[in-house]
């Protein structure tokens, strides 16, 4: 089976047909990728920030140069993710997130994480570094920013395989959406890490 | 023609044998990419820093799904980098460069750093982030960590194509080659930008 995708797919869910993931993300045809991609942009033309989405790591196997023409990868395959998707500066700080999404109404599993991606969020508030997580409840249309901590701790108690949304609700910050930015991410960002400084 | 890679080549040359690879590096068999990462694994295993290598964007047009296996991909290509290629945490600031080396015993020429990643550059250095670039003359084994600032405001002069090794070996800072890690370019960031601090 060949399918041709747009874009850089992590799973193959997101290689579905565009229709498909219009109706699965209720009639708004936008994943939390695309929405965050388009923030990140707006908040970069702005230099409010400097935010990146990191590109899919692809092992790359065979290349074939066709004359006069780029370099066509005919053979690759996706890696396991070793960081997270998103890195970059804000206020001086160097800030590091993930993104996910779940069509659940009642929690946010923890299989949908890689341990790498927590080793590396451990590293990253080791350093000094802000670390969180976005997470949508797609169900809801509602997204979270809720703290790197919050999570690793959750994640790493061995009763636990998933959080409820009741506690992302409760311990993460609501994040409100609008035009441009879509998501306006960076003023949750002010309200959990910079509440002291902004007073 | 079909080569088969291993790694990430960014350019043609990088898909050369390994024989080849071996000889233009003077018998050391060691690109600069190679060096830098297995430098960072190092500061990353021994907690002074956290810095990775993004992965080489790739534009992914076609994907297959044999059955049970891995999705794999059939038709991809290399899209023009937007940010450097390095980037990460150091004592708490974001720290963002770009690696380039240069066969040429007399000079770095700009044609091999792309607008892109000067305009990003700039825009770390807006943000307060630590920006360089690590140069690496192959013909001497001199590896060089030089300010963004001065690469920048050389770049933009339109007399000029490119900076001397004269003006490199002045302007910047030697990097010490060892074994673990292979290069020290830590020791010069320190050196560069916390100078004052570690008085």
């Amino acid at each position: 089976m060949v399918i041709y995708v747009i874009g850089y797919p992590n799973k193959k869910q997101t290689a579905q047909p565009i229709a498909s993931q219009m109706h699965s993300y209720s009639g708004r045809g936008m994943s939390l990728e695309h929405d965050l991609n388009l923030s990140n942009t707006y908040y970069n033309e702005c230099s409010r920030a400097l935010i990146h989405k990191k590109p899919t790591p692809i092992q790359v196997v065979r290349v074939d140069y066709p004359e006069r023409s780029a370099a066509k990868i005919v053979e690759a395959y996706y890696k396991t993710p070793s960081t997270t998707d998103y890195n970059g500066i804000y206020r001086g700080r160097a800030i590091d997130f993930e993104a996910k999404e779940t069509r659940s109404k009642t929690s946010f599993p923890f299989k949908s994480i890689h341990p790498h991606q927590i080793l590396h969020l451990k590293r990253v508030l080791h350093q000094k570094g802000i670390g969180f997580f976005i997470i949508r409840f797609t169900s809801y249309d509602e997204t979270f920013l809720i703290d790197a901590n919050t999570i690793i701790t959750m994640y790493e108690s061995e009763k636990r395989k998933s959080i409820s949304y009741d506690t992302v609700k409760s311990c993460g910050v609501l994040i409100q959406q609008g035009l441009t930015p879509r998501l306006k991410y960076l003023d949750a960002v002010d309200q959990v890490y910079f509440k002291e400084e902004d007073k």
